[in-house]
């Protein structure tokens, strides 16, 4: 068995969470009367569209630093911080929706989770550049 | 001849394509007056606007899906699906710059190429991690 | 030792630049009070809001353009190219934060260094693909 099968699973569940933001704001344009290109004008919609937002710029610098960390540290470590960030990500998106005050604890969550997969990642990258 | 070298590709194009509604956007803010950093006050500067970011949020969902499947299912199959995915989001582009409302044949045609490619990457890292 | 490794820093460097550009919204949303989701209201916000997506929408398109730079051309070209595409994006983020109509050059460079390691990287595939 490949290790690198683990940071692929969870690079799928990354992806079908920003999929599954985008089709949030899909229905919120519908739901709540914000015909495209308008991205403002009903408050549900503007939170549906930031949850969106924040999750891909978030999956942007998460991808990479997962697969860094996998390559040039371990790919179990990095699948297992993978696995942290999701729920921070998951949690964040759900906790926005309802009230945008209390996204907190899940972003913070992932933030530190992906402040790891970077440290963790430049451990590795770093070791091997001064050749140890 | 490597066969990874037609995912290359057609990840090449898919970079173009992210360039070419950037591009599209910076010509119409002088075109329509609207000075960075505003991104809403003309119609058509926003219809550029919105297929730019559109283009990018699923360039971002599409590439790791598009190599997920090279890698754990076979890069022929990915570049095919690839190219289908190019088809569909540049219809996209075109339909959307034209009438918003007509988006919709090119956006459902990639976001079924992409669908099939989670599909194929998803059954080549499951069938991994079982070991078959 | 594995000259992969370069790009890898390149790499964790532009991530580290997407970060530092996200927490500088963050910071901005509390000093000119533009609580979320709003993305408007102050024109200092609206700089390091634009900043951020700017160079969001530039790694996206700058790291695959980079390792398929990187496997296909060579991995030292690809990050010497790499490193003048982060000083490109550094010396935008920058003068754009000061004042919007400086970010010429920075964009300038940045898009220099992306061109170069395009055609660079189209050479290396196109060049695997007829078998040469």
């Amino acid at each position: 068995m490949n290790h690198m099968h683990w940071p692929a699973l969870v690079t799928l569940a990354a992806l079908t969470l920003c999929f599954a933001t985008v089709a949030t704001v899909g229905r919120a344009r519908g739901k709540y009367g914000v015909a495209a290109p308008a991205t403002t004008g009903h408050e549900m919609f503007e939170r549906a569209f930031r949850v969106q937002m924040n999750t891909l710029e978030n999956a942007v610098i998460f991808l990479p630093a997962l697969w860094l960390c996998a390559f040039f540290f371990g790919p179990l470590t990095a699948s297992a911080l993978g696995g942290v960030w999701l729920v921070g990500r998951v949690w964040y998106a759900v906790s926005y929706l309802r009230e945008p005050r209390s996204r907190g604890s899940g972003f913070v969550l992932a933030f530190v989770a992906w402040g790891t997969l970077m440290i963790a990642a430049s451990w590795g990258v770093l070791r091997g550049l001064i050749g140890a």
